[in-house]
């Protein structure tokens, strides 16, 4: 693909993924604030930016096998947790801004075990196995991850109730 | 906020948008290849990213009122429209990509839709109603979005057959 086209691609799959997310956090309010037709609308249109998204994505290459895209995917991660997020979480002490602080060091905690998971999933497939996963639960406001019984009570990053997390 | 660290967090959002996008299509190729396991591994930590994106969203200001994000929503359709995909379309055309022109093609007729009915949808919360919506249609192809009964057997801008559309 010649470069500009890829520029063009690339800008338009950030745009479509982040109208997508958007669109979901706006269809939560809708529903909190009593409009359910307008919350039905977002989340609809939320999944047709889902479907540009991902177009573009496809088109760039950016969609391989899933031994490419768990290397990928813990690339990212890697990435996230040794540069991105240390550099922005400087930014926030810096400029004191703490409610930005907090959700950096969120985000950096989860990554770190995410990372931690591609890569042990990448060696099961790179032995021709599944990874075995029965129950994987997601903090609803840290992001914080777990897979198997959750051991604690408390979201060890964030301290919400254990019985709120979302279970996959 | 101060402008270092609200650039820190667009850049933040943008990324954990584009990852939670990426895991959703990783989780599909996962399952079509037969990795049941690792599908629901992306799946799960996509989810951890939606949690990532919308507390930056929130800590940057980008969530308001349904009657706000609406107007935010038909906004940023109508830039699309009217800038960025015509712009993208014109680099692709002239480069002569031909799927990046498709899907260029796809996302704008789509966006014209989406605009219409984030508008729509705004007269009635400025009456203080919600939107009437029965059910919502979005063809997985090319993201087409119609609210209310099909009246058409294959999507008007992919072709793809109508009982295919992802209902709402
Ligand atoms: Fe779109
Ligand atoms: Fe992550
Ligand atoms: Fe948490
Ligand atoms: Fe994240
Ligand atoms: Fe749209
Ligand atoms: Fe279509």
């Amino acid at each position: 693909m010649k470069e500009m086209t890829r520029k063009s691609l690339l800008d338009a799959f950030a745009g479509e993924s982040m109208a997508h997310m958007k669109y979901l956090a706006f269809s939560e309010v809708a529903e909190k604030e009593g409009y359910p037709g307008i919350a039905k609308l977002f989340k609809a249109i939320a999944y047709a930016e889902q479907v540009h998204a991902t177009n573009h994505a496809k088109a760039l290459g950016l969609i391989g096998t899933t031994q490419e895209n768990l290397k990928e995917a813990a690339g990212g991660e890697h990435f996230e947790i040794n540069e991105m997020y240390p550099a922005y979480d400087a930014i926030a002490k810096l400029q004191e801004e703490k409610l930005a602080e907090r959700y950096i060091h969120y985000a950096l905690e989860a990554e770190k075990v995410h990372e931690q998971m591609y890569n042990d999933a990448l060696k099961d497939v790179e032995d021709n196995k599944d990874k075995e996963v029965d129950k994987v639960y997601v903090c609803p406001v840290c992001g914080y991850t777990a897979i198997g019984d959750l051991d604690f009570d408390k979201c060890p990053v964030c301290g919400v109730p254990a019985d709120k997390f979302v279970e996959f």
